[in-house]
């Protein structure tokens, strides 16, 4: 059985000598101090490490069940959803307004790390209906928000979200699903909706649906597309769950992974909604809640790589296999630990740098949120969108890889249900698919992102990275070897993309297509090297106020490794882009 | 459901228009015209496409059931044996003095790929009883080979290798297995293995186990292990089975693919055993059986990939979804196919790409095989020991990629267990971990086939490739462009990668053996540009002789691709290789 232990250090690390979160300037940050955060992520880790952790095999073993449209979770989830609630870890960054408790977005960033490393499935029961609950936040009318928040911030109520239908995921014109306007205001939703995360099951009183439909005679495609609010049970006037609303749970999806989560055919029966926002914004309302879903999935991605590193490694500390090639190191022993073979040691420092500087990335990410939101910064909100579909994209290829890499730590093990690495990759695998698949991504950040706002945002990310090797270069030969220089040959590559993207993706926009999801790897490196730039000259100036040695020259080993070993990875990916559309292009779709 | 089709065309393509089978001078190859391998192809397929690939899915839904000691075999699985053994398909390249067809290794291998792409799982069961086949042939006593290799042909019986035990896979040195001599001369085998494919199950009438035991007052580690055939029943004066041998099967492995192969713990009570070859030269008749398995490996972790990107293909070819940024397609049509958009495209022709030069790679990997034993040419035998680690290797990692890419291919369908893409993602896992981990094969590579015979087998491949280059440059200038170059480029980067080893591994093997897994990589693609090359090539002469159009020419725009846009990889490999042994072994242990 895999383990689970929070790595609270790092995080910590990461929070206070990275991002220097309490004199950042941010509105609700002043208080985040070292022992405050501390206090808030031990407590989580206990939750995480104790509860939620020794679940997730037993929710990918049993997986979810329908009966007589009732969806069975697996046992012991509902005590443990019961724990996570009454431990306020669901409210944690809601409005206080609404029973939140008003912490910023990053520490429900750090505290979902260890949730989802401990348990994906679980929490994204959770994590769904705090999707919903932004939406409503966002764009609900005040009744709407105080019918439906106070109960959703608590997870008494769930909450989902209605986008995919049996012939459209990603191209959302298409949907079939039908809002019919009634006397009273309220609308009549009549369709099927797909693959719907934590659509029905037993952890909650009532489910609040958010679903994407069309109102008869609005306009075509995306543009006449509408959010509405259907709950499983009418409110009532007391605000207690009243009659049962027209709908229904139709099937659940057979999976490859995150068994334990309930993912549902919906089916709308003429049901009661109600209208969010205006109608045919639809798609807009959706859009705003974005940055923080796939900030989320791309969370979701690493936090898998970072438990199967750890599982990785503890095996690899006590496996016996061989001996060193450069002598043996336990001559007590019948073979060395398997430590010491210099492959093993590239696979585990892959993941390791990997999973680190993908923490960094991520939890950097979720400031600039809070710094757009709270502290209502545009080039913060700039930047968070541009950099979110790499961080979703990017993030949870390489969570995926780490798991496989893991798997492969343990030879056969690693194929076997017994040591559970085998389900890290299997629940991974879903976060390079939904909230928009990785190359969906790709487009989003090459078709979108890049030029919006006339490349203002990806030349503030140019002019970020330059005044950071410009302010830090000259002071330490080895710094600006093993880190300045790669940072900078690197963020060359991505500008040279760039570039020819501008240049080539105007007279033929495939030829800037083409190369879309190899520019988010491109862009996906630069930020990571990034991170472990800042995270080894944060580690060395921990290193001269007396820091734990062993932990921060680690830091700085583990940053040299990437810049050494995964930054490289930009070479290749600018030659494929700069091969543009002609050989991507070049058959008809018949000749394949 | 996912469908087979015999990739027959792309099949004939190799062995006639690329490797020139029936010209190529090796003894067996003269009757291999394309009608002859075409009506063998075509006669393996109806067998593949029609019983076994329906299978597939019932094998990973059912799994094996052990029960008082029988390993029950998913529905139709012994059918389906029976055919196949009815067929002749098991006896294919097998010794015609045992009742084989004495077909060339080259054609099994072509058979092989279809009945792997088509169900994996099943087609292990015939699999490791060739492996049993293959050993006692080369080692076995003619007593042995007389009593038990025509039911191994046949298939009427199975046969395994039992090399693993709990606390030992890849250090074999650790076993404790014990073969005690008895008065008769033959052994008592007492122990334990574990992932023991088709140890037990219910399609055959005898299993003959192939066991490493160690003979007390042996030598110490490796050079003490020697080699059983422990039948699971005693066979009669009369050839059939007859009393129970004291082993059984204690347990079925729980994994996370290739669930319709039972994967056994098998216990030995004081079983008895038969010595095959030597005392103590256990190991080395197991290695003389490498290349085969691993070649069969890499064959299993490719087709797994072909038929990835044959479901993938169609869900593309269908799936509706946006509209083609350089204009609408499918006007009549709520959308355009997902073809048109350039990142489907991109994803699709790595799959294409990576599948097309890998079955060239590997069929003439079998071409060195059938030369070396066949027309006994030592180069062909140094040259294939080369190859082997590389193919097994890079090949399973890349098949497997491909899986993945095949299912992200079709969104959240690719998730689900309906579509089935996810199970080729699962049973390709395995081909990375098993017949020695991938890590193992580049130790194999860089510690020890590069420098066997004084480094001659990899200094013949630069001349081969060097001659290759010289001799078809200049004729062509877009080939040049397009082919030679790239090659050129590509197998520099191999060459330096080398010199580098040569040069730092002397000093520090850590140095070497911290890049060996990158440099098994550099040499996969190094192959695979020279297979698209030679591809690129023979479809230039066939069209010159009024070939098929459409498909020769898609042969050169898929080869274009892989030059264009997987070639390039070499660079990143080279600087990660070049960056030697410090960032990957700079931790200590407990640092990480």
């Amino acid at each position: 059985m895999p383990t689970y232990t929070a790595p609270v250090k790092d995080m910590q690390f990461v929070l206070h000598d990275v991002l220097a979160i309490s004199e950042a300037g941010i509105p609700g940050y002043e208080e985040l101090d070292r022992d405050t955060t501390g206090a808030i992520l031990e407590e989580a880790a206990k939750l995480a490490e104790n509860v939620l952790a020794p679940l997730n095999r037993v929710g990918d073993e049993q997986g979810c069940v329908l009966e007589n449209g009732v969806v069975r979770t697996p046992e012991g989830f509902k005590d443990a959803f019961d724990q996570m609630r009454d431990g306020g870890w669901t409210a944690l960054d809601c409005d206080p307004e609404y029973g939140g408790q008003g912490l910023p977005y990053l520490m429900s960033t750090a505290v979902g790390e260890m949730f989802s490393s401990a348990n994906m499935a679980f929490n994204m029961y959770q994590g769904l209906t705090h999707g919903a609950y932004n939406a409503i936040h966002a764009h609900g009318s005040e009744e709407q928000k105080a019918t439906y928040l106070p109960k959703m911030v608590s997870c008494e109520w769930g909450g989902t979200m209605n986008l995919t239908e049996p012939h459209c995921g990603t191209d959302l014109g298409l949907i079939k699903t039908r809002a019919e306007p009634q006397e009273d205001g309220s609308y009549r939703i009549t369709g099927s909706k797909i693959w719907i995360s934590a659509g029905e099951h037993d952890m909650v009183d009532n489910i609040i649906h958010l679903v994407l439909a069309k109102i008869p005679g609005g306009p075509e495609g995306v543009k006449g597309i509408s959010l509405f609010i259907v709950p499983k049970f009418m409110v009532n006037e007391d605000g207690s769950p009243g009659a049962r609303n027209s709908l229904s749970c139709g099937g659940l999806e057979k999976k490859m992974g995150i068994h334990g989560n309930a993912t549902c055919v919906m089916n709308y029966d003429g049901a009661t909604g109600f209208l969010v926002g205006e109608a045919h914004k639809g798609m807009r309302a959706m859009f705003t809640m974005m940055n923080e879903a796939r900030l989320g999935v791309g969370l979701q991605g690493f936090a898998q790589g970072a438990v199967a590193y750890e599982n990785a490694l503890g095996f690899a500390r006590e496996r016996q296999q061989g001996r060193a090639v450069t002598g043996t190191q336990m001559p007590e022993a019948p073979a060395d630990t398997i430590m010491v073979h210099p492959d093993v040691r590239r696979n585990l420092m892959d993941q390791k740098s990997i999973t680190e500087g993908a923490r960094a990335f991520v939890y950097w990410g979720a400031m600039l949120i809070d710094k757009a939101h709270r502290a209502e910064d545009p080039d913060a909100e700039g930047l968070i969108s541009l950099l979110t579909p790499v961080i979703k994209g990017f993030l949870t290829d390489k969570g995926f890889e780490t798991c496989v890499l893991a798997q492969q730590t343990l030879g056969g093990s690693g194929f076997t249900r017994e040591w559970g690495l085998e389900q890290f990759v299997r629940d991974a695998r879903i976060t390079m698919i939904y909230e928009g698949t990785n190359g969906i991504q790709s487009l989003d950040l090459v078709g979108r992102k890049l030029a919006a706002d006339g490349g203002k945002h990806v030349m503030a990310f140019f002019d970020m990275v330059k005044r950071f090797i410009a302010e830090n270069k000259g002071q330490d030969e080895a710094f600006d070897a093993q880190f300045l220089e790669p940072l900078k040959a690197a963020s060359k590559d991505l500008q040279a993309a760039g570039m020819f993207f501008m240049q080539k993706g105007m007279k033929n926009p495939n030829d800037a297509l083409s190369g879309s999801y190899d520019f988010m790897h491109l862009f996906g490196h630069v930020c990571l090297g990034f991170m472990h730039s800042r995270m080894a000259l944060a580690a060395t100036a921990a290193l001269e106020t007396g820091g734990d040695k062993a932990f921060l020259n680690a830091k700085l080993a583990t940053g040299r490794y990437y810049m050494a070993r995964q930054l490289p990875a930009t070479k290749t990916h600018l030659a494929r882009i700069e091969s543009g559309a002609e050989p991507v292009m070049a058959l008809d779709a018949e000749a394949f």
